[in-house]
């Protein structure tokens, strides 16, 4: 049996899972689930879950000031400013945790499994050693906005538990297989080629998850299985899966493309930004001397979306708003658009092989309204969707519920929604390769 | 009855064609077509086509270089070398040539329409009077790599023809209706509205012409007509026309957005520049004091899309290379899945209530394998080519052919090829205003 960490750095959280895997390839079981909040606007606070016995849950913590439990502790001198220090008192709460038996020191922990955005063209996870931690680094450039977070907290976990195996699991491998003439940009293949340019695409780990959860779902082996996947949250994405693989995404070279997000312009005319403020190119100055970030990718990464539209990144307050709120509504229209064009677009590059269009991620998983909304505009297409089941759906058992409606027709397809999971899916990537069940 | 030029002019070539209009809201009657090209690869070359009584047509010069004929004409210390230059040129072609007898003198010419590629918030033809052209001017900040030739030759037409009337029609025009959860980007609203940011969308005077001509064909009304339109030639894109408006369309804030082209990029993930080369927020040396272009949009409209990957701007040898050339194959089966993409796209917008796809356009017009291509990657909304027609096409009498094939299902929507004429939809934009008939 191993301890395995899952850990998810954001720019202002860290979110880190504990699992217990018995074996090589045996399923993760959750053990306990940490995560800080509120890095960039303190005081940090803390949710704190653990599983019992019996697939029962205890909340430990939940929007918890750090600062009261650390007061607790006799740590109060010590505040929690970086993402090295959320990661040290989050490992500091499993092993203070009596009822968190599998966590008796830090020694304990096995393997911590990093989720990274940008994996270039790694197609496997990756053990970090010098090397390795070396290329990541070098990654940075094409993802600055992205990467540096997760890297930051790699660091941190060497330094903090050297006796660990930290493992790489990144975003972009999932769609290892896009075809070519998918991933090509249509510009000079030197360059390209050079510099790295083609799509990537990112929200693999979810979208692996939703790939093997749905056949499963579906009693068909993964390799037969052909979806049309929405990973819809803070950052919004498509993926057309084709036999069990990533066949065409939305995001592209950089999580940028495609769908707008909270905070994200998605696609736009390449050169509106240059039409949006002058001086563009030059660096932003978040940018650091090895990291190089232009006002332009800062305005449309992080000045944009539907917090620009209008004023909240919230987009369950989005889709309630009624008529009073246009701003809202004009959001909500517009997100219902573009998620519908790559539904549409994807039914065609799948020639109409879709077993089902499934929701996940924060927004696609809660919001009833998007979901009908979504699958009433493409009603042509043979999706239809139960309104019960829809507005059911957050309290329905099981990783993937059905929410297909009748059309009568006869080219219907599943209507579904998936709890995506990308702390286990990590978990199971980050402990599967043989060398780590070795010694 | 009014002599009316439509005037087209490009980078490195001036086309003008003449028609006669009987009386307000009449159709034009095709005179002549006259076009110099090569202005930017002398020598430059002129063709010049008549019609006859009777719709016979007489080719007068045919890639005949400039200079022979000038020589002729005892002009030969006069050499083309602008877009002025070429436009006196044509002129005079029109005016020394007995046998169009509709143009005895300069004066003869009533009216002149100029195809604007920008036209920023206008939603009709404009007559060019001081006001209009300041407003003009205005629109390069926009659009500065397209407008800036259309309005050199506004300028020479105020000054080598003083007395006829100068009316600017946009291809922008056609998108006016473009609703606003479609035509808005998910950016700050503010800086949008004060920057004039939105989807505008270009080759409207082309979409115009196929909706009308495909609503005639199908003998519909036009305002009952719903066609997922392409015209694809070395600028691309893709129109959804409901009820014979334009309800989306590929291209942008500027004809970059969409569909890659001869030299164009078309949709990249927004950083993707930034990637590209250092520096691209820096002006062009192709920029001037009055219009300013990014190194970045020059790369992206000029150094890009098919000519960037194969070496040739001909998509004719690129969809007719074979195995041997890859990078042909590529190209071709890139521009095919960006191609479906937006016609699975618009089929959703358009709920499938969808009369016909119509191809047109040099590439739409003339290649039977993009065509056959993209029509067999669609099949599963419920298209079908023939097989026989789509060859034969281009031997086709009329506007429009029909090239639908049997699918054997319900669904069936029309595939139909338009020659699409915006020289004679600005003759009749142009021409239509009251005003310009009361003289």
């Amino acid at each position: 049996m191993k301890i395995v960490l899952s850990v998810n750095a954001g720019s202002s959280s860290v979110k880190i899972s504990v699992f217990s895997v018995e074996s090589r390839g045996a399923e993760p079981r959750p053990l306990a689930e940490a995560q800080v909040n509120g890095l960039t606007a303190p005081p940090p606070q803390v949710d704190y879950r653990r599983n019992e016995e019996g697939d029962s849950t205890t909340t430990v913590y939940k929007d918890e000031p750090v600062d009261k439990i650390q007061g607790g502790n006799g740590n109060d001198d010590k505040a929690i400013k970086s993402q090295d220090d959320a990661f040290a008192f989050l490992l500091r709460l499993f092993v203070d945790d009596p009822k968190l038996t599998a966590i008796g020191s830090h020694d304990d922990i096995a393997i911590v499994t990093h989720r990274i955005v940008h994996g270039g063209d790694y197609t496997t996870p990756q053990v970090v050693v010098g090397d390795t931690y070396a290329h990541l680094e070098a990654l940075n450039d094409l993802a600055p906005l992205h990467n540096a977070t997760s890297l930051e907290i790699v660091r941190s976990c060497l330094r903090q538990l050297p006796k660990a195996t930290n493992v790489a699991c990144f975003d972009s491998q999932f769609h290892a297989t896009l075809p070519s003439h998918i991933r090509t940009y249509p510009i000079d293949p030197k360059i390209a080629k050079a510099n790295m340019l083609r799509k990537y695409g990112f929200h693999g780990l979810s979208y692996a998850f939703i790939t093997k959860a749905v056949a499963d779902f579906l009693g068909k082996p993964v390799d037969q299985t052909n979806i049309i996947a929405l990973h819809l949250g803070s950052g919004a994405s498509a993926c057309a899966i084709r036999k069990g693989k990533s066949w065409d995404t939305s995001m592209g070279l950089t999580p940028l493309a495609g769908l707008p997000g909270a905070t994200r312009s998605g696609s736009v005319d390449p050169s509106l930004v240059f039409h949006y403020a002058s001086d563009v190119g030059r660096l932003s100055p978040a940018s650091t001397s090895d990291l190089h970030i232009s006002r332009a990718e800062e305005i449309l990464n992080k000045e944009a979306g539907w917090k620009a539209m209008t004023g909240t990144t919230n987009f369950g307050a989005i889709a309630a708003a009624g008529d009073d709120k246009p701003g809202h509504q004009l959001a909500f229209d517009l997100f219902i658009d573009r998620v519908c064009g790559f539904v549409g677009s994807y039914y065609v590059t799948l020639r109409g092989q879709v077993d089902a269009i499934v929701f996940a991620g924060g927004i696609g998983e809660r919001s009833d309204r998007l979901r009908k909304a979504v699958v009433e505009q493409c009603a042509c297409l043979g999706f239809a969707i139960d309104d019960a089941a829809n507005k059911d759906a957050a309290k329905a058992k099981g990783v993937v519920t059905d929410l297909t409606g009748k059309t009568g027709g006869k080219n219907q397809h599943r209507v579904l929604v998936c709890r995506t999971d990308e702390q286990l899916e990590m978990a199971r990537e980050g402990s599967a390769d043989e060398k780590l069940w070795k010694n």
